[in-house]
């Protein structure tokens, strides 16, 4: 956006922005909801302990303290209340499960769409304020797999309705790499899986120098961990290929088992949307079993739009263990990608469908009776507030892409003359306030795709 | 509510109580941009500058800095970076107003829904994080009184459509209450307001011994302030009555012709809705000329649950002022009190109005096609996730309120046969994927006032 932004990481929309992040909020929630999902918030303060209890990112967490605690200094005060602005909603949500868990239904499918906060250094796709829309689905104790082949598919349709380009969700399983790594002698799973994440930022060579240099693997140990992170496939032939490679392991069997049942339940229903990509680390320790991260075709280098997991073990009090799988949407990623590559437009810039000009001033308390009388049918209007010349309330009305301004006159025989102009056409003629309705096409605000892409 | 909480002053609402918050927060937006009002957000954080400039609010600010600035102490860096979470809409909304005045329309209406947060001691109606929801009109250099009439108006349609008891829009205007002090001697007149604000708080004597204390007043400029607040009328009598008490200002007299045009304006669309009440004085020292209280009648205690008012010099870049008029429902509070005391309950817990029970695990996909057939007609639904006794699938519907459960079996001759059961009446009947619907009151979860207000 060429637009100065007065906050570098704090993204701020025009009205006519907003309502294209409004249809993408929409759209959402309402796909979320048909699936059953119900809404939930959390705070969006957590203690800094629950922050910091898992996931490597303490740099980017953003304190909160009252700003006159006047005996003692901010920090000391951060440090007794100990609160934080989260920086997912997974955590928040983990903790909001094992605290009211006596008054939720298990399996809990919810969905949650807020904004979360990260100090991160700003960039295009990075802000350090934005919204997430998050489903994830917890079961008290165990949770069928089948989630983890339901969610992303709930997933592939939510992006699908968007104003987005074609997109791949890339799955894969922790359990399938990790075996693999412990299969070929290298223990240290999580350091293997911590550097083959890197591997689209520095590429296969470095990657190959880390495991050496860190987790003293060998030429051919890094070398197949390298050719298991380069099996894609848009079906379930991932597994005889990883087969080919000769490793055997308990465990890597177990998620070949799970990822097999993702990658051929999705061929079915969504082909060519879930990938297996073996290459999928997912930096958060917290996940288990199944990880999932999502681009844009053509726009890869923007980050993953949609990523998440399946966690084990997130959600404890330490009697008992809610196992959950979920998905994380990056709208505001999203959205200000859809905006700067003017992937979708709205076709007017504010919800009124009509304006009520003014011929006099007298006229205002009655124009309000004939503005009640369309909002009653859901047709969204304004009243002039002034009596301006009729030349004017009409550049009003264009200005915002109002496309009907409404007037008001009076016949010869004292009864009211009520007339409606399209002003993009010109046409006008008399109308009904009982029952004149605008075209459907016209009635609310419509976000309308680009035609290129 | 009886559940605990973990951190006092930032509530978390059940799944069932959201569905409550989502009904009031839906009919809020609807009404705002049936009125043609533009959807905003403001990012979350404001320079403590920004913030600190308006208001005394100071000790209530929560400042926001990175957990770890290695270098310095919070405080410090907070001071750096000089960033706190806004305590409300409107500040933020003036310096989004100076900001984008090149790109905005003139005037502006807007409507913005956010959380705030305020570091105040948490008691029943008064949350440290809380979300409010606001519209206001501005325009460049001079905006129309109308607004003033036209916001109270549109608030009055707005809280008309919650499940909430019968409330009092109370108004006054400070251009009449700082005449008449200043028409009776009183020159402090910010002094008097602030202290005629604490009427309802610490009573009329207290007050007078504030008046006389603080300010000088002698018994009778007590007295006649006194007497100012206690004016109250549903019509616009309130003038005849201030006239009476014999003071003669400029001011004054510009302060009771616009209080008239609100409340005559009021009394005729909104009969008992929007009164005059000299009392009002609204603590936040920005506002110019028009104040608005709100209560719900039998809830005074809980107090204003919506307020606003007429600022003329909020948003100003030193060169170009954009006065405006705006009103904030506490959205926060209302939703609190709607669940505290039952106003109001969700039809059930989940958006899902159907669970396609399994017969065996291997139908699973078959059933997420009906389930997307059912979807496509707007029907939420789920899909057991596993085959379990079809008595254990009917009671997970029953613990969450899912009024229907689609059986899928096969006939003798190998087709597929669909029955639905309404597992409130046990009710079972054959159905039809193409075509079946729920009777319309099931289709979505419905919020049903109680009757008992």
């Amino acid at each position: 956006m060429a637009r100065k932004q007065s906050l570098s990481g704090f993204p701020e929309h025009l009205p006519e922005e907003r309502l294209v992040e409004n249809y993408v909020l929409d759209t959402l929630r309402e796909t979320f909801e048909l699936h059953g999902f119900s809404s939930i918030e959390t705070r969006s303060v957590e203690t800094i302990d629950q922050l910091l209890r898992k996931g490597d990112i303490d740099k980017e967490v953003y304190a909160v303290s009252r700003l006159l605690d006047d005996a003692e200094d901010a920090r000391s005060a951060a440090k007794k209340e100990k609160l934080a602005l989260h920086f997912d909603l997974t955590v928040p949500f983990a903790r909001y499960v094992v605290e009211n868990a006596g008054y939720l239904n298990f399996p809990f499918m919810r969905y949650q769409i807020q904004k979360v906060w990260r100090g991160e250094r700003p960039q295009e796709g990075r802000a350090r304020e934005f919204t997430q829309a998050d489903i994830d689905v917890v079961g008290d104790g165990a949770l069928p797999f089948r989630y983890d082949v339901e969610l992303a598919l709930i997933i592939v349709e939510s992006l699908s309705k968007l104003p987005i380009p074609d997109f791949k969700l890339r799955v894969n399983n922790r359990k399938l790499s990790e075996g693999f790594y412990r299969g070929i002698g290298l223990t240290d799973t999580a350091g293997v899986l911590r550097n083959i994440d890197k591997l689209e930022k520095i590429g296969p060579d470095a990657v190959a120098q880390l495991l050496k240099d860190e987790l003293g693997a060998t030429d051919e140990q890094a070398q197949a961990a390298l050719s298991l992170a380069s099996i894609r496939a848009e079906d379930t032939s991932f597994a005889d290929q990883v087969r080919a490679l000769g490793v055997s392991d308990e465990l890597m069997e177990e998620g070949l088992v799970e990822l097999t049942e993702v990658i051929g339940e999705a061929a079915r229903r969504a082909p060519g949307k879930v990938i297996a990509d073996l290459s999928i680390a997912r930096g958060l320790d917290y996940y288990t079993g199944t990880v999932y991260e999502t681009v844009l075709v053509g726009h890869e280098q923007l980050g993953s739009i949609c990523s998440g997991g399946r966690y084990e073990s997130l959600a404890s009090n330490g009697k008992k263990t809610y196992p959950g799988v979920g998905l994380s949407i990056g709208v505001t990623r999203v959205v200000s990608r859809i905006l700067s590559q003017g992937f979708a437009t709205p076709t007017r810039k504010v919800p009124s469908a009509v304006l009520i000009a003014l011929t006099n001033d007298e006229m205002w308390s009655g124009a309000q009776d004939l503005a009640d009388q369309l909002r009653a049918r859901g047709i969204a209007c304004e009243v002039s507030a002034t009596a301006a010349k009729f030349g004017k309330q009409i550049k009003y009305a264009e200005k915002r892409g109002i496309p009907f301004v409404w007037f008001i006159s009076t016949n010869e025989d004292g009864s009211l003359k009520h007339e409606v102009k399209d002003i993009r056409t010109g046409e006008q003629g008399e109308a009904s306030p009982e029952n004149w309705m605008p075209p459907a096409e016209d009635l609310q605000v419509r976000i309308v795709p680009a035609d290129s892409h």
